[in-house]
């Protein structure tokens, strides 16, 4: 799936809110005739947009087998422009699009162009007032890698771990100015990437020492000095999953590990 | 200049509507205290973007002295997030925005994707709902290219030639799959690209034989079987000038040229 999240109350689906998986479920539902447990990779929040999210839901094998290879470009019609199905399935045995995903990979953009974002693509793009130091962004996101207690860049949830393993912090310049830095992690906590972006940004423009980032990592709570950047700039852009015939075991993995930690 | 031309009613300032002119005038006019003459290379139509539009305008030399320097990141904060000045700078001699230009070329995005339009560029991307034949597209366009009537596919306009030379007009597909072409001419009439495309358009899907497009050129008037284009999927990205010192005799020859057609 792909989606513009800027009109989106987030993924998940919230009485009277117009939301990815409430838009999403009713027009399954409505094909389908029914769609139960709906379960997506990365919930993201109001505001964020992907261009390569995944999701699984139940649905009548009668009603699949009849209308399974129409339903993309079905929904096409019956989805509004701002929400596009990409490519549909049947999913593999085990395979669950939450608890099998090996990591999610998320990229915020930013732009320190006097001018401000380019107006076409302005709503997924951060406009940043202040010249931004690439060297020192990527100084500061080497001290990130590996496996840590993000506890610092996370919304406190009860009984929940802050465990993560970020596996790449990368940041690029593009031909046209923009910086792009490349997050993916086995798993995200709520606002973590936007947390991290946030604090990076603030050594990016000078006013933090590029050790700072990866100093908060020795606390226990949410550090209040990080803001938490816009949600704008942020798209989930891919899951990655096991091979064929890993589905199950590795969702065994996670669950199993989420519970112990 | 850069704009996304969605919630604009195009370029030319217009009473009681939102225009590119007249919002850009009247943050002009603030800052330098008067802007007059203010005259574009390209004038959109509602709804067309453009991310290399050229313009000139007159301010007061000691406003300009003064406020110059800063007048980017001025204008970032004065306008509209749809409307950006890229850059700004005092005129060459001779210079006019839009008599100086050699040339103007447009983009047209357009998918035949099954899903339709990415989200994300969907305000500028075309969603076509048959699939697109690459080799007609471009077999098609090679009978458009040079100096042509282009009657058929202009807006009719009392006493003004609609003789234009197209020095391209080429097709590509992009690595996700968005058919994108390139559109220069010396100049365009009103609607002329997008009349183009639709003529293109019917040749790309099977509806038309590749000989149609060029074979409406013999028509002194506008050939009513052509669908325009919608204007989302246009965006003027560039024109191009001559060297240094051309400018005032390249506006000569463009002005004689005109009023002798």
């Amino acid at each position: 799936m792909a989606y513009d999240g800027t009109d989106f109350a987030g993924w998940a689906a919230q009485p009277g809110q117009r939301t990815v998986a409430g838009t999403l479920g009713a027009e399954l539902a409505r094909v389908f005739g029914a769609a139960q447990g709906l379960t997506v990779a990365g919930r993201t929040d109001a505001g964020v947009h992907a261009t390569g999210q995944v999701c699984h839901v139940e649905v009548p094998v009668g009603a699949w087998t009849e209308r399974g290879g129409t339903l993309i470009r079905r929904l096409a019609g019956l989805l509004p422009p701002d929400l596009r199905v990409l490519a549909a399935g049947p999913a593999p045995e085990g395979f669950d699009a939450r608890f099998s995903a090996l990591s999610r990979c998320y990229e915020y953009r930013v732009t320190d162009a006097p001018y401000g974002a380019d107006p076409l693509r302005s709503r997924y793009t951060l406009a940043w007032p202040r010249p931004l130091d690439l060297a020192a962004l990527a100084a500061a996101s080497a001290g990130l890698l590996g496996e840590h207690d993000f506890a610092a860049y996370c919304r406190r949830k009860e009984n929940a771990t802050t465990v993560r393993a970020v596996s790449e912090l990368s940041w690029r310049r593009t031909d046209d100015g923009v910086l792009v830095v490349t997050v993916r992690a086995d798993a995200f906590c709520q606002a973590m990437v936007r947390s991290l972006v946030g604090a990076l940004l603030a050594v990016g423009d000078g006013r933090r020492p590029a050790t700072w980032p990866a100093g908060l990592l020795s606390r226990a709570e949410r550090a209040s000095e990080v803001t938490v950047a816009p949600p704008h700039g942020l798209t989930l852009v891919r899951v990655e999953y096991p091979g064929p015939g890993g589905y199950a075991a590795r969702a065994e993995l996670t669950r199993n590990r989420r519970s112990l930690l």
